[in-house]
């Protein structure tokens, strides 16, 4: 089976990336594609990194940890909703490493459900670049805070902040999803996921039971936060008439025996329709 | 100048391996590496790390992120002193995520200067065995903890378990020194270093106003924890005397000029008999 690094998405509108979550393979996924590579400046030595935000869709590690490689001396705006800004910053000090500059991290509250503008150049707010500008709104998902997150904790946090997709809007209107993890399937995000031109869904696990029946012991998939894509209840039968969107499964477990060219759930996905993404896939708005 | 990936040793007497130090470049350096790869168990998909345990060195990002890495369902040892583990296991809720299942993450607290055994199986106690243990003690060394470590935090933790460097003695009696972060160079130490047969020594900056000069403000390569290999209180002045271990540096910064084998900083460290540390070495004692 070919490896794949962690998920991670950045996105870009010429001027400057945004990352779509911090996955802890952050460091190799920039080292493997130049154009997220720090620039020399004038000067010669000091670099500069082309990377200028990062919207979190979750505090489980692999979608935080990235943050803990991006400790250049730099502005970086990092979007969240409020809880999980609070899980990193209040309840992590180890992210106070992200300033070790004045300004250098600047925390970001979203409101799921608002749009919000990402990936134009810090600090500018003329009209041309407007134009430029990709629209983002995180869509609360019916998930649960990482288990590291203690009880105490919980009491300070917003359920419906704990967990979001990311619907990315370019200038032209053309829409991107992004749910890493989903937990359940909600018919209400129908109509907005008919209207995307990519979706990039949870194929975390094919079956409910799958790291159960691998480890003898555990959670299974739904306990985990994500709906499997086999079964009654998978995704595979519950987005079957989304017609419109490019669909393609990410996040995808090293037990997921989609992975394997030669399975017969590796036909049965891309029989029904559905890619199963690799490392360095560029998707244009 | 050829890359290198952030300061990480591995130790092994056969069975097993053990980490000093987790760098946030563990999962790229671990892939590198058959020998540090997850081994297929007699079931075919569940998967087992040879690695058992961690000896942590201090609480810098760039020496602890890699525990994130680490989140296989197996048992394995921390070795860290009591503030360390404070800090980490109090003070970010995130590495709670190594406790996936119970029993799985051991933090162990060792005293500076007291020797413990590492790199032995786990549970595993038989006289044969321990001939093949490694020794490690803990070196306490004049560092201060990280800036994200709170002021308040800093009340509850001992400043002399701040950084420590690590002293490994295989069977044979052979000693390897690791010190990637010296704030201050320590006579005491003289006769220590000196039974070394391998010292790996903190090279992260040449001069003491190195990253000032090339970011226009900040801290000195002191202020920052780390003494300066050139100059008059330089390592390579301090340490010129130390005949019978092989010298390196490690933990080279990337604004450092010996990492350029053209430059006169690289020909002045090798002709000093020291030797620049590079990704894969490895060491036999």
């Amino acid at each position: 089976v070919q490896a794949r690094s962690q998920t991670q998405l950045a996105v870009s509108t010429g001027a400057g990336w945004y990352l779509i979550g911090a996955s802890p393979d952050l460091r190799a996924q920039i080292l493997a594609d130049a154009e997220l590579q720090p620039r020399a400046t004038n000067q010669g030595v000091a670099r500069e990194t082309p990377i200028t935000g990062v919207i979190l869709t979750g505090a489980d590690v692999d979608a935080v940890a990235g943050l803990l490689h991006l400790r250049e001396f730099q502005p970086m705006q990092i979007h969240a909703t409020d809880s999980i800004i609070r899980i990193l910053t209040d309840q992590n000090s180890i992210f106070g490493a992200l300033q070790q500059s004045p300004n250098q991290a600047a925390w970001i509250r979203v409101r799921p459900g608002e749009a919000f503008p990402v990936a134009a150049p810090i600090a500018s707010s003329s009209r041309e670049q407007k134009n430029a500008e990709i629209c983002c709104e995180l869509l609360p998902l019916d998930g649960d805070f990482p288990a590291y997150v203690t009880r105490a904790a919980r009491l300070r946090v917003a359920r419906n902040e704990a967990v979001s997709g990311v619907i990315l809007e370019s200038a032209s209107g053309k829409k991107l999803a992004f749910l890493p993890s989903v937990a359940r399937l909600d018919n209400s995000w129908r109509t907005r996921l008919e209207s995307c031109d990519v979706l990039l869904f949870d194929g975390t696990f094919w079956s409910d039971d799958e790291l159960v029946r691998i480890r003898g012991e555990g959670k299974t998939a739904t306990e985990m936060g994500h709906i499997p894509i086999s079964g009654k209840g998978g995704s595979l039968a519950a987005l079957a008439n989304l017609r419109h969107p490019r669909k393609m499964f990410i996040h995808i477990n090293n037990t997921n025996p989609i992975l394997d060219p030669e399975s017969a759930e590796h036909h049965e996905v891309i029989q029904a329709g559905w890619e199963i993404a690799d490392d360095r896939m560029e998707f244009e708005l």
